[in-house]
């Protein structure tokens, strides 16, 4: 029979590479004949982690033939996953995502509300006694480091902290010192362009019945960040005009001290002001303890729009 | 904080009925505060259950509040699920269906390709290390009879027929005598009429453009059952004028034997004919080997007429 292929999210992140290596090693100790592969290009984080453990990067592929047997992480929406999903034959889903998912046929679907598809990928090890390698003990640390800016989002829960803790043990890293570099490794960038910069991380979603853009960069360093704005906000204004949007929010995240300087566009601006209590200068804000798109910016600024 | 509330689907059966029971004793090693709840009427079979185990049905609900915290066992999608469900707060599924579910919160989700959702529910005993008792035992061993046909029906994996040897070595019945009575228990239709007889388990779809019922009921006597032919007819010619259907299918069939004769009525019967090579007398045709809807009667009759 033909291989399942394993895979994550479109424009990959850490958690969604590295899950979909951890879950072909855990498939091949359950027997299957598996291949993990990618949907996209390494982010800067994603090579830290695997030049520090001198291992190649999965296979890229862009479609999947029909009645392909695959297997889905980090991710379950159709529109988030490989061209020709529609038709593949999906066997399991391991996640911790919001879900939009449909099938005519039963599988096995796992997901929990945890901080990272790593900390789900650890459990199903653990419920089936199988021993974990050093660097899968390292891969699923860097994907829970990752996805929980070091267990300092809100998304983080005390089973991602719980699992680098036990896996640790197999991997006896210095965490801190690790995952620091791990995620400065992903704060550069100094050869992306202002375009790509914009559209790296980007969500779009209605506000009542303001179509809305939220983007978010990671940095350690918002000052090095801001030099940029001006050119920033030119791509916003032209993405404004090309999508109709009545608001762009870009979240210009500190990982280190969690915080985040949001550069604010669009006619309905004043949401963000009313949202957090802020004056825009020069359309520009700095919120403290703000990290979370998911948990600290979406809903907040939605609330206000109600 | 309220009850978490965990219940099955509408027209509850013996595995919805006790996985709702089942997932609350696992709860409640957990440590939470739930109670099992049932959505409809217990049928024959699963009072049979319920009788010889001396306990009584859980509560009947209606609908839920807004923000209730809810557990789903048997069943996913909305529309089999209690009033109010889309404004609930769904905290874990465990099912064992096809899936058409979507949410915009994380939650836990398991989903297993087997039989039966108490052999997803045994699994997870065993995941947990928690000890099973006798009573809890039985009602899962008695789920997945009733689902599997005591193991006959195509739709029983190696995974249902281990739970259940597994689960016998706490519960000790005699599985075959016990099965046998309770399945018998469950073809007691003396008091049923034909009106509500072609709908007890009745399930509408289109094969190509035309509007189809296949309704199935179980028996271990079909000649008793079609001492009800005539009347039966005419309450299915009543439901293909009622909703304009160009098939009814009415199967009655012989869990004992694991063969169907169905009664099929609508100028587009000659589908089933071609469908089996079975030659329609007096509108019926006994059918070797069919139990099951999902898998020999829906995509047969469909492939014919695509």
């Amino acid at each position: 029979m033909e291989k399942t292929l394993i895979f994550g999210h479109k424009s990959p992140d850490t958690d969604t590479i590295t899950s979909a290596i951890v879950m072909a090693d855990f498939e091949k100790k359950l027997g299957n004949d598996v291949e993990a592969c990618r949907l996209g290009n390494l982010n800067k984080e994603t090579k830290y982690v695997f030049d520090y453990l001198k291992i190649n990067a999965p296979r890229l592929i862009e479609k999947v033939e029909e009645g392909q047997n695959v297997i889905l992480v980090d991710h379950n929406e159709f529109k988030q996953s490989v061209d020709g999903i529609e038709n593949a034959n999906i066997l399991k889903v391991i996640d911790h995502h919001t879900m939009d998912f449909k099938t005519s046929y039963q599988l096995f679907y796992h997901s929990e509300p945890v901080g990272c598809t790593a900390t789900v990928l650890y459990k199903l090890y653990k419920q089936n006694g199988f021993e974990i390698d050093k660097n899968i003990a390292i891969l699923m640390i860097s994907a829970i480091i990752s996805d929980t800016l070091l267990f300092k989002s809100p998304t983080c829960t005390d089973d991602d902290v719980k699992a680098v803790e036990e896996l640790n043990k197999i991997a006896g890293l210095d965490i801190n010192s690790y995952g620091t570099s791990m995620l400065k490794a992903g704060t550069d960038f100094s050869d992306v362009s202002e375009t790509d910069l914009i559209n790296l991380d980007a969500k779009e979603f209605m506000i009542g019945d303001i179509k809305t853009v939220v983007a978010q960069v990671s940095t350690v360093d918002i000052d090095e960040m801001m030099k940029r704005k001006d050119k920033i906000e030119d791509e916003i204004k032209k993405v404004i005009e090309d999508k109709k949007l009545g608001l762009f929010l870009f979240a210009i995240t500190d990982i280190m001290n969690s915080n985040s300087q949001v550069i604010v566009l669009g006619e309905n601006s004043n949401i963000v002001s009313l949202a957090y209590n802020v004056k825009l200068e020069n359309n520009t804000a700095f919120l403290p303890g703000v990290v979370s798109r998911k948990k600290q910016i979406i809903p907040i600024i939605s609330k206000v729009a109600n």
